[in-house]
């Protein structure tokens, strides 16, 4: 998506080797409208597939997925980092482990928002590693639910991610694909849409 | 909001004498037509005071806030609850205590991204004892800004957060009020729009 690697390399800050800030517009300050589009995208890529619900994760994934759930028309769920004390009962969980915060966090979502009719797109702001998205996979499948879909934001095409998800057979829809930061400089991936 | 005062009535579930459930629209899976209903009601409630900038918390403020901040079209910034390795410089914290979750959090906002020249519209989905406005108008006040006021999606007008943010000088504007849940029965207040 042209307009969003315009945006990546007007306002995305390269921070060492592996890490790309763009607090200005995805993860910290949201630009709606980009979001819109975004989700424009992502959901006519999938319209065809009967999607009737789109999965996220907490918290820059939300943005994103609200619009693609709004072009799809279905709802929006976003899967739990944290604890609460009013989930109680019928929560599906997976491990996952985050190599940016350094910490393994158990993502959770109701079951009972999830069956075994159900055709899921999943919608998160990065793929690097894949086992956030691997994690969302886990616990949709153990609902019943068929995961059609993954659709990304940024992925970093030099990590395994994308790999992993396919090899799940998963189709991934990314819409900026960063091959390497080399020099401090940004090369794209063709994208997917 | 009868719309929403409907919903809550319909799908709430109450938990105990203090927690209301909303988690099948607001709270976890999210109902995208009912976020763009209120964030069209909350923006048209504060159009006319020149808005710049729309700040949520994350994770569950964070879909009704970028319907915000589209209707009145400006940028949505959502404040962090956890630190994270590629948040370095320029941070503006304050420290506010979940009584639901019960632990302290240090909420952050980079500074950079508000300015003295900037109104802001703080929107939350919960206000209870007001410990998360009151810690964004904090922040938003160490930035030099304004804060033009507090939407809000559910108060629970039974506990102190509209006193406590309204003796702070701040207007609040909540799209359902409940009085109480004696006996299991929700009992609304009168709504600000």
């Amino acid at each position: 998506m042209k307009l969003l690697e315009d945006r990546i390399r007007r306002d995305g800050n390269i921070l060492g080797e592996h890490i790309l800030k763009v607090d200005s517009f995805l993860t910290h300050q949201v630009d709606y409208q980009l979001m819109r589009d975004m989700g424009q995208v992502l959901a006519d890529k999938y319209r065809a597939a009967g999607i009737t619900k789109v999965v996220t994760i907490e918290a820059s994934g939300i943005a994103p997925a609200i619009y693609v759930a709004e072009a799809l028309d279905v709802p929006m769920i976003f899967a739990k980092k944290h604890k609460n004390i009013t989930m109680t009962e019928g929560i599906l969980t997976a491990e996952v482990y985050s190599f940016t915060k350094q910490v393994t966090s158990t993502v959770s979502i109701a079951g009972k928002f999830l069956d075994n009719n159900d055709k899921v797109l999943i919608i998160d702001d990065f793929l690097a590693n894949g086992q956030a998205a691997k994690g969302l996979i886990d616990i949709i499948e153990q609902a019943g639910s068929t995961v059609v879909g993954v659709g990304i934001v940024i992925e970093k095409s030099f990590q395994d991610g994308r790999q992993l998800i396919e090899e799940m057979g998963v189709a991934v829809t990314s819409l900026a694909r960063i091959e390497s930061f080399a020099g401090g400089q940004l090369h794209f991936a063709p994208a997917d849409a």
